[in-house]
């Protein structure tokens, strides 16, 4: 975060006009200035409030422009300058808002006739915004608490291994809980509601947690550890509020909301009302992230909703089945790591998910340094000959030789179900 | 909406892959399927959850993909189809819940690797939404009465002539007190707050509003008429509802916040709370719709924020200072002012904005068939030679004439302002 009053946001730009001038109409736009000169814009006024052109560095040219441009935008001329540009605005135009942030930073600028492309890359905030917002409550500390799961000490721990309950959608509650209690039976760290499951007829929110929880609470009994499962509480706030008390009556220990259904405002509400991690999805980011001149790069991004208090911030995975890049996964992972700033670190823990197997524990610790992370499979652990104990096993002894420096393969010839996980992974 | 009980939603889908697997693909991401075969998702489970292929038509070819796409994308040929796609889905999945609504329809696709380019183009909602959410509580209708605009008679009436306090930022309360009261004196019927205006400390909230209410109290006692001022309290829920107490008790007659910064839960609590209209805001909107491969389009869009109770919803303008184009403008406006169903009409009043003079009245009639509508404009009024209320009145008789079917160059022979006007527009 930036250690002055100032914001300061970063983005990537592509013009076909002057990009020093199209930096000042979006500085413009987005502070005191408007597209027509105005008598009550004074010099003092524009020193007091406006936003200030910090770094414009040229990165090359290209001879169409990235997003479909309007015939008659300003200086189109089949040159395209791509550019880094650095802006700031002085706090007081705002206060330490969050939902005011986001008018300032990424309102009206993608569709501008001068931007050919835009993407914001950076941000740093203030140290007044880590002031005034929570943070996540329980974060990696408490969220490895909760579950029973410590760092790796060189025999056990490491990552929580989880799964999610699949199909996404379509078991009634009893037959979710029949699946939750193979996987606690199996050893699994975490369990989480796909994001398509919420409080739909076919599988009530209340009747899954009661019937999940009867049988997290039987396999506490047995290993005296408490299987974390993130029931998705996604709703109005009422709705979340009340499903969030049913989940802490019966001995829950998280949560889960859909960060782009329910909003900044959602968000905060339910972190002041909970006594539980927040397990944050980010379905729906695509449309924000999947044109790469265009929209959100995760680390400015998942500020946002970690100052509001997301315990666990969604990363994709390496080697995913979606289109993001594992150069897109690392950096996304790393900035939810991150410390916002020394005094208000509030790191939140990185869910992997997609596609994930055994195979690529060693990349992702050798990429993110750290095993405090939520490591969610389903083929790589439901594919298992020996079954899902097997398959929970196979994972967490890929991640322990991750770990511990040890090639999967070698670590394999002394653990059966490693062995015999290699060759479906 | 849709008139049974499933969830529509079309989609301009283009994809490497043969496009019957790619549609199979994404409705199985969407529903019941995964990336692997499940032994526990049966014919019978398929069958109640699934999400089901109701159209797919091909459109045309391209040889490019028009988002970025992995090299071990499936069926990467040189070839990318272009094609509607209709999905539904069973309403039981998720119960008619807006923000479920938005991880079914706009969750996880945009980034699957089989797509390289998906926009949602159309959305129909079974009833049971129209009977859950509320709508508007004022729409077109409410918001004529509060601000004493009512429909074109022949003589007076129309769209509600507005504009922004401008700057955006950086007045204090009493330099925005003072904007007014020249405004309210000109004979403006809609004032609005920049979305860069909100509760910071050199322009806070409270004082801005208790220095502008006077104005418009003062202008109400000599003009029998209350302009509407739509005062930005975007912000966290409490500062949203004491703000919204605060506006009500000084006498105000509107208030707005921005969409994509308070989000679905944000404004439903709002709208619960609220005894005003609620003038919606859509920056950030860019971001999501762009790319013409990538987001949204506005209809669908739209739909989910008028359910959820926007009374006024921006639209952009002809001739925009932006590089959104006419077409797509006069699909947002006629989207807004379309009934959502016939016993749930829920219209909300489409607002025009971003460099707007009297030259667009008449095409703007034309394209959107009514004049009930927000007509904001900055440098058509505070431009004209003769003054503020010189420059209303002409963008009122440039309305009056598209309204009556006189050419404005007709009907500024015997009207001055507007004969004045027409020099600068």
């Amino acid at each position: 975060m930036a250690d002055d009053d100032r914001i300061r946001c970063t983005y990537w730009l592509e013009t076909g006009d002057d990009p020093a001038r199209a930096a000042e109409v979006i500085a413009g736009e987005q502070s005191s200035g408007t597209f027509v000169a105005l008598a009550n814009e004074t010099a003092e006024l524009k020193a007091r409030s406006g936003a200030r052109v910090d770094r414009l560095e040229v990165l090359g040219h290209a001879a169409q422009p990235s997003l479909p441009t309007p015939a008659h935008a300003p200086g189109r001329t089949g040159r395209y300058t791509q550019c880094t540009l650095s802006l700031s605005w002085p706090l007081a135009n705002l206060g330490p808002s969050l939902p005011n942030l986001l008018a300032t930073v990424a309102g009206n600028l993608f569709e501008l006739r001068q931007v050919t492309g835009l993407r914001i890359t950076g941000l740093e905030l203030p140290e007044a915004f880590a002031r005034r917002y929570p943070g996540p409550a329980f974060g990696i500390e408490g969220t490895r608490r909760l579950a029973g799961v410590p760092a790796f000490d060189g025999q056990r721990g490491g990552p929580l291994i989880g799964t999610i309950i699949k199909p996404s959608v379509g078991l009634t509650p009893d037959e979710t809980a029949r699946e939750v209690r193979q996987l606690v039976a199996a050893g699994i760290d975490f369990i989480k509601d796909d994001e398509l499951q919420a409080d739909g007829p076919g599988c009530p929110f209340d009747e899954r947690v009661r019937a999940v929880m009867r049988e997290v609470r039987a396999g506490e009994e047995r290993l005296s550890r408490k299987v974390m499962v993130a029931f998705n509480l996604t709703g109005e706030l009422g709705e979340m509020k009340r499903r969030h008390d049913l989940v802490l009556a019966e001995g829950g220990s998280c949560v889960m909301a859909s960060l782009n259904s329910i909003g900044l405002v959602g968000l905060l509400e339910l972190r002041r009302h909970s006594q539980l991690p927040i397990h944050a999805h980010r379905n729906g980011w695509g449309a924000l992230t999947r044109h790469p001149a265009l929209g959100w790069d995760y680390a400015p991004w998942q500020q946002l909703w970690r100052l509001a208090g997301a315990d666990h911030l969604h990363v994709n995975g390496l080697a995913n089945k979606f289109s993001e890049s594992d150069e897109s996964v690392i950096a996304a992972a790393r900035s939810v790591l991150a410390p916002l700033r020394p005094s208000h670190p509030m790191r939140a823990m990185p869910v992997f998910s997609s596609g994930q197997t055994g195979k690529v524990a060693a990349a992702t610790y050798a990429a993110v340094g750290t095993a405090d992370l939520i490591f969610a499979s389903g083929g790589g652990i439901f594919g298992h000959p020996g079954g899902l104990a097997a398959g929970v096993t196979a994972l967490r002894q890929a991640w322990h030789a991750a770990l511990a420096g040890i090639p999967i393969e070698r670590h394999a010839q002394s653990h059966r179900e490693l062995h015999e996980a290699l060759a479906f992974w």
